[in-house]
């Protein structure tokens, strides 16, 4: 077949795993008897419509750049958080990226993105339906925040949930230190999906207990509750850990949150996030020593601590997009099916793309703690094995040798 | 000799290399011919005043123990913070102290920690002289901060200074995905000396510019001078990523803060840290996407990503106190000497405790930059050797499996 290539994008936030993916796409396409090269195009769905790409087959030459791809984190080839207009109403872009496929001779274009992203693989393929393009469109799926439906888990959540849980056994051996009683709150990524504050329960051990609480915004906030909780647990143990979400919202869905006048040097209201809410809260109530942290951007990037089930499986799913391309599949979503628990198995399957975009899987209420302070313990069971297995990743002058960001003009 | 026991005790905040020296002192003391026992007191000095202590000699039995020591983040044996009284104003404690030394058959204190444990062990080792005492005390530093003199660096600088510069890599990685004008502000430990927030220049490569400033609390911070040099770099930068030291101040030497009346639902007056207050700055009057990031306590006590050159040096000056106890030294505190750069090379030496207690050492000015706003190559070549080196830890269930936490009732 003359001509015969791909293109592959990624969108959305960062996770630690997005490259693994697109390695996977990268080496399934090399070693394809279908397809030849394998466009990048840079900053999303943008660097179609801008005409920014990178030829791929060309950069990742060998196993090592591969490997160093796999284990860089956020996107090697850039993001965007673009929404494609619907075709009924302004065909003009769908016009513009099918005339680029065209052009480039692209036969296969792979998405690798989150909610927003299968929006955008949905869009794309029912134009390419409407105009009886055989061109196929494959989302893989991503998100540290683990909210997509009928995947199992998503890449990226692996690798995030056991940085957080490292995080906060790590945190446990700082405060237990002080024999005075203290209240330490984390706050943890995830607007509406409490995933990854759940992945802190994961910091539990035969020694460790803490987090003592966790809250997620699945489970309605209530401050009189949360005091007890604290105040309870104080008699018992002297330095409280408590696993918030960002999300965390009152039973009248208004975000925890401690709004501010800053006034002193620079005037301008702000928010603060719910760690700091909670701090100032336990602070007034109890008279304890509160300290909040919040995570905040290193658990979606710090890619020198990466599970190797989260980076295995998001390569394969790369690598599955290939080869489901090859069979003539499109529309369609990549995705991970767990088929034991014990031992962890997974099976590579996809589905139909309209049955998954711009929907958000919460965390079941079965799983959480009739309490609402807690998870259960079929939810660590689930969790588990998504942070088992640790890849060794190379240092230069002391720090990791990530691959280079990709020039973009 | 019969009854030749030691004590060793830990105080101060936590860093990763503590227990390394820890261990240093245990190994040191079971290759001992003159010494037998090695108690732990709980929680630093109070551990004696409370007549808490754990047989060290027999929890750390093998080398599989020791490795684990080494490399578990915190105090294993707790921590305090108490300055003990002049012995000329109030002797008592000092009395209860040594009378627990004769009655354990102690011949030699070891303890680590940092400005404020060097003032015990200086307080201490006067009252030993006016006694008589041959009890050989001798300290061992430790901090974050790197704030001792004498020493060329302190231990658990190194590993905190390598988590900073991994963390900074991967924040860049994290925001150079948007193509769209952006300010990072990540804010760093240091209330006083700017040695962990100078640090994250060593996140610069070949690819990599970022942090594109660095502001440190030995120079006065000017609003002005920061807002024209992050929109002039904003020119040419997408991406604008900002050190800050937690501690920087004005020409008046107030701390640049956003205080804040919290109202809504919590009524507590709060003051955000400098990179919050950056934030505010940057939004109110660039008007660029901008996000502040604490690391926080994780720079301390992320155990998981530790340099083998501060690993090493520090068991290996717990080991050397021990040996010089053992050569009759004593009021002496064990130091670093860097005896060449290239290839780098250090001694274990020491140095008269009052001499260090109670002064803290700030970066010399001709190692900042001119403007302010960066560090010279020469801080950058002092640094670099001290992250070097990776260790690799055990994991148990997807975590790190550290020492379990001592029992302290």
């Amino acid at each position: 077949m003359n001509n015969s290539n791909c293109m592959v994008a990624q969108s959305g936030g960062p996770t630690c795993a997005i490259n693994a993916s697109l390695a996977g796409v990268v080496s399934g396409i090399k070693n394809s008897s279908v397809y030849e090269k394998c466009y990048g195009a840079v900053n999303g769905i943008l660097g179609i419509l801008n005409e920014q790409y990178t030829d791929l087959t060309d950069t990742i030459t060998d196993d090592a750049a591969l490997c160093r791809l796999m284990t860089t984190p956020a996107m090697y080839l850039g993001s965007c958080r673009h929404r494609l207009a619907d075709y009924k109403d302004d065909d003009s872009s769908y016009v513009f990226i099918f005339n680029q496929f065209a052009k480039l001779g692209i036969r296969a274009f792979f998405y690798i993105g989150g909610n927003d992203s299968m929006d955008t693989v949905d869009k794309l393929s029912d134009y390419a339906r409407k105009i009886n393009s055989d061109i196929r469109i494959i989302g893989i799926p991503k998100t540290v925040d683990n909210d997509l439906y009928m995947t199992d888990h998503t890449p990226g959540f692996g690798s995030a949930a056991k940085y957080i849980a490292t995080s906060l056994l790590e945190i446990a051996h700082d405060t237990f230190i002080y024999a005075v009683k203290s209240v330490t709150i984390v706050e943890i990524m995830g607007r509406d999906a409490g995933w990854l504050t759940a992945a802190s329960a994961l910091a539990r051990n035969d020694y460790n207990a803490a987090p003592h609480f966790i809250y997620l915004p699945e489970t309605a906030f209530c401050k009189e509750q949360f005091l007890h909780d604290v105040k309870e647990k104080l008699k018992t143990v002297d330095n409280v850990i408590v696993a918030v979400s960002e999300g965390i919202r009152d039973e009248n869905q208004e975000y925890i949150t401690a709004s501010s006048a800053a006034v002193d040097q620079f005037g301008h209201k702000q928010l603060s996030g719910a760690g700091k809410a909670l701090e100032i809260l336990v602070k007034q109530e109890l008279g304890v020593k509160v300290r909040s942290v919040e995570i905040n951007v290193l658990q979606r990037c710090a890619a020198h601590m990466l599970s190797k089930t989260d980076i295995d499986e998001s390569f394969s799913l790369g690598k599955h997009a290939v080869s489901l391309a090859e069979e003539g599949v499109t529309a369609s979503m990549v995705m991970l099916e767990r088929v034991s628990d014990s031992p962890y198995a997974v099976t590579y399957s996809h589905a139909d793309i309209r049955s998954i975009a711009n929907q958000a899987k919460m965390i079941p209420a079965e799983w959480i703690h009739e309490d609402g302070n807690d998870v259960t313990a079929e939810l660590t069971d689930y969790l588990r094995p998504l942070i088992l297995g640790e890849v060794t990743i190379s240092y230069k002058d002391g720090i990791p040798a990530y691959m280079p960001f990709l020039h973009r003009d």
